[in-house]
């Protein structure tokens, strides 16, 4: 049995939601088809539905089950590029902080996902309803989370009182973005300490 | 007398280094021709010096006499996009690195900066030796006067020893790249202490 008929038999086991299209395989080729044309740099206006269905093999109703516009399928395949945030185990605010890292950097390793993002975010600026949106989709859930740890970690006093919670944030993501645009791909290994480094690098600070 | 006159008649008066165009202004022409079509997504390998004189308003001639191919223009129009490190006052380490951070939060709060630069890097993933040419032009001078900073801290004590270089310059630039596209343009304001807040957070980390 193929992994795609295994996909399919468990489908016809498991009722789906309201609002899932006919088959996660579906889905999946039309999120890959639009990130493609995306990283092809067909422009969000010039990107249509008929090029999308074209590009993963499916008819356009297929398409329109699922989303009702272009802008909606376009936030929600920008929003898959993010890996989603892991449960922290909430013993240490390090150890969760340093979890936290581990998904921004692997995202940040992955090139294609850098660039299709740039694109969209590029292309967005023409478009500031829809940047709202893919913000609200790709940045919000991040912001919100760690903006929680490193709260907790005040309150705890694992981190020091009065922290700028959003400079904070920034040195925490930025960090790992910068770091990863200019001195490569040799730390996206999976032995990569990088997390660690950058973790233990913003706890104590540049100061003697 | 017009502005224009004015450089002229300094031009007139001044003798030329030797590869200078005919003009000042020709060149700036021609540089901002080139950063508006990259802007407008006109494609690097699509981009023409046809397309680049036209825009310009200046003969091929007049291009070719500055540079010898697209690719030279390219790289030089880009560099053009980040401001000069300010010569540093060597008093404190604090206020060098607050002068270089104003510097970052500047270019990063020039939308029109941002979005061709990050164009014309999405693009380069397609012509390494391109990507590295401009990367030389744009982020090695900054890397090696962070570096030379940092250091001259670790030397008197003003920053801790055994401080990862690499990690503190990303922490520095990420952390202005990161806030002013996450956060926004509020920060931009030239009454912004943004630049304090970023390097004093970083001095003192987020540890208790």
């Amino acid at each position: 049995m193929t992994t795609t008929d295994e996909i399919q038999a468990a489908e016809a086991r498991t009722p789906r939601p309201a609002g899932r299209p006919r088959s996660a395989r579906a889905e999946k080729a039309i999120i890959d088809a639009t990130l493609d044309l995306i990283g092809e740099s067909v422009g969000l206006s010039e990107l249509s539905i008929e090029a999308i269905a074209a590009r993963a093999g499916v008819g356009k109703t297929t398409i329109y089950r699922r989303w009702s516009n272009k802008e909606d399928l376009l936030v929600d395949a920008l929003a898959t590029l993010k890996s989603p945030l892991p449960p922290v185990a909430g013993v240490s605010v390090r150890e969760d902080l340093v979890a936290y890292a581990r998904v921004f950097l692997r995202d940040a390793c992955d090139a294609r996902n850098r660039c299709v993002m740039n694109i969209a975010m590029n292309e967005a600026e023409r478009h500031p309803r829809l940047v709202e949106r893919i913000r609200q989709a790709t940045i919000e859930p991040r912001r919100a989370a760690i903006t929680a740890l490193l709260r907790r970690g005040v309150t705890t006093g694992e981190l020091r009182a009065g922290l700028d919670v959003p400079i904070a944030m920034a040195n925490l993501v930025g960090t790992v973005m910068w770091y990863i645009r200019t001195e490569g791909a040799d730390e996206c290994a999976a032995s990569s300490d990088l997390a660690e480094r950058i973790v233990d690098h913003l706890l104590v600070g540049l100061g003697p």
